[in-house]
């Protein structure tokens, strides 16, 4: 009988990504930024039938979509080639060349929202203020434009705007860990928390009315819960909050006058919808273990794009109270339930603080015996139950992951990810550290085979790890990780520079500490062989932090492979580049076990 | 406000096609190939969501597609780049690497065909008889072969079995007017019309029960009816006609005792579904204006591969008397009203034969003035109200199109079919004349507007035009024409041989008549600017026909372009090709207008 062998790793390298989506006012048309045709374009569907059909051949990513509100036109934001300074354009519904609204060469522009009317253009851009940005309203009719807020003190995100466009919302960002949240009104600055200090959070506000503003924030508590500013009477109220849960979003549905809110808990979200009417809150049962993003309609439905272990990203839509999927991405040519869904691990650290982990285990019938180590990216970020070729693709090839949420990372309070700054090197490396002792005290690992693999923030923690913990690893492999914090520092873009003191540290006050946690450091420890992964536009990371690194440990002799992507930034946007990537990196794996 | 300039025309040649598809038994998934990816593979549909996924990345045409019965697999003919050298694959449902299962070198495996319990393969190949072909079993358990059915005196297709496999159908065709449907009942060859002669032609036959067999022929008569054979008393009966149309393929509906059988009528295609117990039938209203291709699910729901004038390849599906769209591909950017419907004209040619033609006029705004004469390929073939890329995108450019239906053409009854054999450049040269003739009188051309345009035979018919009526024209464009038909009759693949003399004549005694019909033997009046597109791998048409008649008009010091695409054969089957063509057709014309 005909038998068929196992699908391909290649296959793991086909499965398609969903950057944003957007329905127009009416429901008739879903809009979303996939890399159907191996790089990403905006492709439509004419709901209810959700076969998809392409609006652009760009091939670029989009990072945000705005439908006008009148159905007339779509507003996208789209960079080249990764360098992730969006520009501003138009299209037309049915699609075709994208016209360019709001460009300005080498500066990005971003949070586009359209008036009622969809004449005015609202934005932030960092055009002419590189450090502190600025918020525009940009007039389609006349071409005219003007500044509504000017950034200060931090990078400042004009983010909503009342009903009658006459009072403004922004953010002003001082740390991952600190932004407040302002309204303007008139000339007059209005703080939507109570005070500036304790350092805390506004993730997310809203306008329901033209005095009642609905907001995200963790101001003097650990987890963020649903609070309301009130223009008229300027008093401040918590609403809402939820044991163990971290809000993160919030959506107003105008339709009954509710609230949808997602929350962090750990590896997982979930949808909660509070009814502003009768002040209760209910849980919404979603269909993914994460929210990337979500949208209400008018008619108040639910779009949804989200993840699972192992189901890649998929657009949901919630009617009725019943969820149907509108997308269908999986893993070509490989069933669901040949993927691993990882394993929720708990252990304490050299401190006794606890640390939340994802064990992918590979299949007894694939697995060589080997771990890798993931330290995760950000850092003040996590890794979730969220779908990744990588590390599915790794799995199916015979490695177990072990993906550790040290502290410093989200989900588990503000005062868990306050813990990684200006301590970037030393308590998250050992809260890894005691992660590989834990595997292999509890027979998850072998002492002899780790291997150890991360990216941006992961490649970092992956190269110091390397230079102060070399035994542990059979090989290590670094994508766009920085080498050494003084440059990291210094080459960053421009209105994240504002954040750096407190988030990395400041060059003269903590030199020695930035000196101890830099791997640049250690070269004379990194014995292990060594694939080093970076993007050539990366304006994040940028090519130097890995060039001087490799070129160091050449000079040594060390054995280092360095692969470099003329026309990629901080991610991997074209499929052929993953999949170079990605073969790139098993090639490497299985030469060193 | 913001206006957006029309698409561009590039948009066009990023429509997608359809080249066929299967249904898995439950109706639980559709297949399908389409270049959605830039790229023929296969991609899928999970029912009732339509929302496609991979199955295969092997960047190739499918050009049949067959679903085990039991829903453990599917079979796919695939060739590469364009040679015509199917071979046999097999794939899993979930998709992933195609397994050979039938695979010959050089040679072209087709029709296949799986038992009920999906253990044994039949399907029909040149690999031992190039000329005319064998039909073989191949068990897919012991791996063992066996033919079933000796080609002889023409090309022999196997295309059916008796519900226990113990009959067969095949098919023998010696002219493209000429065909034959037997069946072997043991060591017994049955045919299954009356007589062998006169000459007509069996478009399609399925056995309804181990003894009945519905056929499709114009056995005795100009257009096609149902007939029908029973095997026990050898008789034949002709079932049902209907006036004016010619059927052309049918499909039995086990759950409902009927056969579906679509027809053609001039530019257009009709469904029928006849019921056998009741004897009646009934017209079923189709979605589109030309079937492609249909099949019949267990349940009785039809599944339908079609496009109309403005319309690419979608597949629909009926179920309860409803049709719903399945697919839903357009042309990217652009909204089907802004395409051209064609008007359907009626003209008398130079004998007062009447000759049916389409008219695609570019609208008002758009319109340059210019008329392009698009002889169509086959030539036993018709132009029809089905969508072309390159004809919409000419169109919106400013051409108009006019595409008569010259005598030879199909849809018209075997009589005018048979008009063109051996009499390639006669009479089908002068219809094409007169068409313009009518055009300029009424109207709808100026004389000194018009250029010429065709591929396969439509090439052919260019480069006579050319030669025989240049002052008719002031640019021509041949695609993949025969230049030489002494040379064109030799280059054929093998299985098209036994036919040659009756399609074309015989190069000793038909000498003059084809020295005369030869493009090549009009070089001195050749003298209009000339683009020649040719692909490498043709086995069709083979690149000498095109290198000849470039080398020749050159040396006379005639303006030819001349465009060889490496990886294409008989079309251009990947998207980046279409597009590059096309492009240079567009730019050909627009520098001669």
């Amino acid at each position: 009988m005909l038998t068929f062998s196992k699908p391909d790793v290649e296959y793991f390298f086909q499965t398609f990504g969903i950057q944003t989506f957007a329905v127009s006012p009416d429901e008739s048309q879903l809009v979303f930024s996939t890399n159907f045709s191996g790089k990403y374009n905006l492709w439509a569907m004419d709901l209810p039938n959700v076969f998809p059909y392409p609006l652009t051949f760009e091939n670029q990513s989009i990072s945000e979509l705005v439908y006008d509100k009148n159905g007339k036109f779509i507003v996208a934001v789209m960079d080249k080639d990764g360098d992730e300074n969006g520009q501003i354009y138009a299209l037309p519904p049915q699609g075709g060349q994208m016209k360019p609204v709001r460009f300005a060469d080498n500066t990005k522009q971003m949070i586009p929202l359209l008036s009622e009317d969809g004449k005015r253009l609202y934005y932030t851009s960092n055009k002419e203020d590189s450090m502190f940005l600025k918020g525009y309203c940009y007039d389609l009719e006349t071409e005219e434009e003007k500044v509504i807020v000017h950034g200060q003190k931090g990078p400042t995100f004009l983010t909503g705007k009342s009903p009658d466009e006459k009072k403004f919302l922004y953010l002003r960002t001082f740390a991952n860990t600190y932004s407040l949240a302002y309204v303007l009104d008139g000339e007059e600055e209005i703080l939507l928390t109570p005070s500036a200090e304790p350092q805390h959070t506004v993730s997310g506000a809203v306008f329901v009315s033209e005095s009642e503003i609905y907001l995200i924030t963790n101001f003097e508590e650990d987890l963020s819960y649903l609070a309301k500013f009130d223009l008229q009477t300027r008093t401040f109220e918590r609403v809402q909050a939820i044991e163990g849960e971290d809000f993160s979003a919030l959506v107003y549905d105008k339709s009954t006058n509710a609230l949808y809110i997602s929350s962090q808990k750990g590896v997982r979200d979930h949808l909660f919808k509070y009814s502003i009417a009768k002040g209760s809150i209910e849980t919404i049962e979603i269909p993914t273990s994460v929210v990337e993003y979500f949208k209400v309609s008018e008619s108040g439905n639910v779009y949804l794009l989200g993840r699972t272990a192992t189901r890649p990203f998929n657009i949901y839509k919630r009617e009725n109270g019943e969820w149907s999927t509108l997308t269908n991405f999986g893993v070509p040519g490989v069933k669901e339930e040949e993927l691993v869904q990882p394993e929720v691990l708990t252990y304490p650290s050299f401190d006794g603080l606890s640390i939340e982990a994802l064990f992918f285990k590979a299949k007894e019938e694939n697995s060589n015996g080997h771990v890798i180590l993931w330290p995760h990216g950000g850092p003040q970020a996590a890794e979730r139950e969220s779908f990744r070729s990588l590390f599915q693709f790794l799995v199916h090839r015979g490695y177990s992951i072990f993906a550790p949420n040290f502290r410093g990372s989200t989900g588990y309070g503000l005062k868990f990810t306050k813990m990684i700054e200006a301590e970037w090197g030393h308590a998250p490396r050992l809260d890894n550290v005691e992660g590989l002792e834990y595997l292999i005290k509890e027979g998850y690992a072998d002492r002899d085979k780790i291997l150890l693999m991360g990216g941006s923030f992961g490649g970092y923690m992956a190269l110091l790890l390397h230079g102060r913990h070399p035994d542990y690893f059979k090989a290590v492999v670094d994508i766009f990780g920085p080498s050494n914090l003084f440059s990291f520092i210094e080459s960053v873009p421009e209105h994240w520079k504002p954040m750096m003191k407190q988030w990395v540290g400041d060059p003269v006050e903590n030199k020695d500490k930035l000196e101890e946690d830099s791997p640049i450091t250690y070269l004379d420890t990194m014995t292990k062989p060594m694939l080093v992964i970076q993007g050539a536009t990366d304006p994040r990371v940028v090519k130097a932090e890995s060039d001087q690194i490799v070129k160091a440990l050449k000079e040594k002799g060390r054995e280092v492979e360095y692969l470099v992507l003329e026309d990629e930034g901080h991610g991997f946007s074209k499929k052929e580049n993953e999949i170079r990537v990605y073969r790139k990196v098993l090639e490497f794996l299985d030469s060193h076990i």
